[in-house]
């Protein structure tokens, strides 16, 4: 099975989610955005499979994976799917469901990360909402973001078999996902986030632990992912880091 | 088995979206943040159990779920545990993760729908961020609302089994959500949704099918759902309804 990733190209996005559990894997796929248009890839296969009408489980936006037959959409539901295809979640129900809770908890955090820099809407340019962005961002940072780190470093904790990882004694796509949490943070808020991460020892560890394994330090060297911009989820607008 | 249901008191919130699910399947549980604080319920049992530091899955925010020893957080992750539960999801893995997918899309609209009254964060009262809610409702309006409305009629269209239902031909817990969000559409944008509604009469009468359902019906009457109010999701400000 080549497992088919749809995202749009030139960010990392919420497609880096997938991906990262797909190179830990080591999981044969074409990231369909980056093959070039004239070998039948980028924005417009996005486009047309977004929009094919005959499709029974339409997508209302990317990424969303092709397995097989079937096409699955939303992030935490396609990382759903394959934790267990890839034996990257825990196997009896409550832990999958455990993961599967702490993905959407991180989704719901990464909306918030995003919201920093658009808080009108992604309608609307940033140069058109920078004061409003100022606001919000404040709020971030001195509210929400300690709420959510202080959360996570409470799982780590609270994990019965050990704060290496966030669920079990093994590695799932909760800690490739949290990992790449705490670079974005550390990219888009290199100062509050240093600040707010003192009281994260665990988090920052498992930081560390997700880029150093070998698939994954492979495929950061590899030239393959795309690094972090400020059209992506996590920007850096020095404004908004104090 | 009875279950326990942990939600703020005085709102229908993300809470609604399990009480309905309950409701629906006749499911006996206990509505802890209404029971009375003399009895061992309301906002003080809810605190209990999310700091509670003994939890080896605590939840991040209400609502969360006690069934038996388990305790289960997160809106769609409650709902794709009792949908297999309460018999409210197809049978098969495809249909129950389309379910959840659409679930998912859910909770994302729930929050730009949200957000329209809050775009600065939900740390400041509305009445901080009054001018910023109305550029923000009017992008929604505008551009999220015909696109979100859109996809959901679209996926009652292309459903093989007939447009009576999101998934499948029985309801399911996204049937209830999905008529949820349109009733607080129209109480909280009352002009707007429905002219918004004008091109969606698959997801009208979806609508008027599930508040038609016995159980449901009988939910409402009783007098144990909580009304709209504008300590929400969907709040009714005029201001923002154009």
């Amino acid at each position: 099975m080549i497992y088919e990733l749809y995202y749009w190209p030139g960010i990392q996005g919420r497609g880096e989610f997938v991906r990262l559990a797909l190179e830990e894997a080591a999981a044969p796929y074409v990231d369909v955005g980056l093959v070039p248009e004239e070998e039948g890839g980028g924005v417009p296969a996005l486009l047309e499979l977004l929009d094919d009408a005959s499709l029974e489980h339409p997508a209302f936006a990317p990424p969303f994976l092709k397995a097989g037959r079937q096409l699955i959409g939303q992030t935490a539901n396609i990382l759903l799917f394959l934790g267990d295809r890839l034996n990257l979640a825990p196997r009896d129900a409550a832990g999958r469901r455990w993961a599967h809770q702490l993905q959407l908890t991180i989704a719901d955090f990464i909306v918030e990360i995003h919201d920093t820099h658009h808080p009108l809407g992604a309608g609307l340019y940033y140069e058109e909402q920078k004061p409003e962005a100022k606001r919000r961002s404040k709020q971030f940072l001195q509210e929400r973001l300690p709420k959510y780190l202080g959360y996570f470093e409470r799982v780590l904790k609270c994990n019965p078999a050990g704060a290496r990882w966030m669920v079990g004694a093994r590695v799932s796509h909760v800690d490739l996902s949290m990992a790449q949490v705490v670079a974005g943070l550390r990219y888009a808020f290199p100062s509050a986030s240093r600040k707010a991460l003192r009281a994260s020892p665990r988090l920052r560890a498992l930081h560390s632990e997700v880029f150093s394994r070998p698939r994954i330090k492979r495929y950061v060297a590899s030239g393959r992912r795309q690094g972090f911009n400020n059209d992506d989820i996590f920007r850096r607008y020095p404004e908004l880091d104090r």
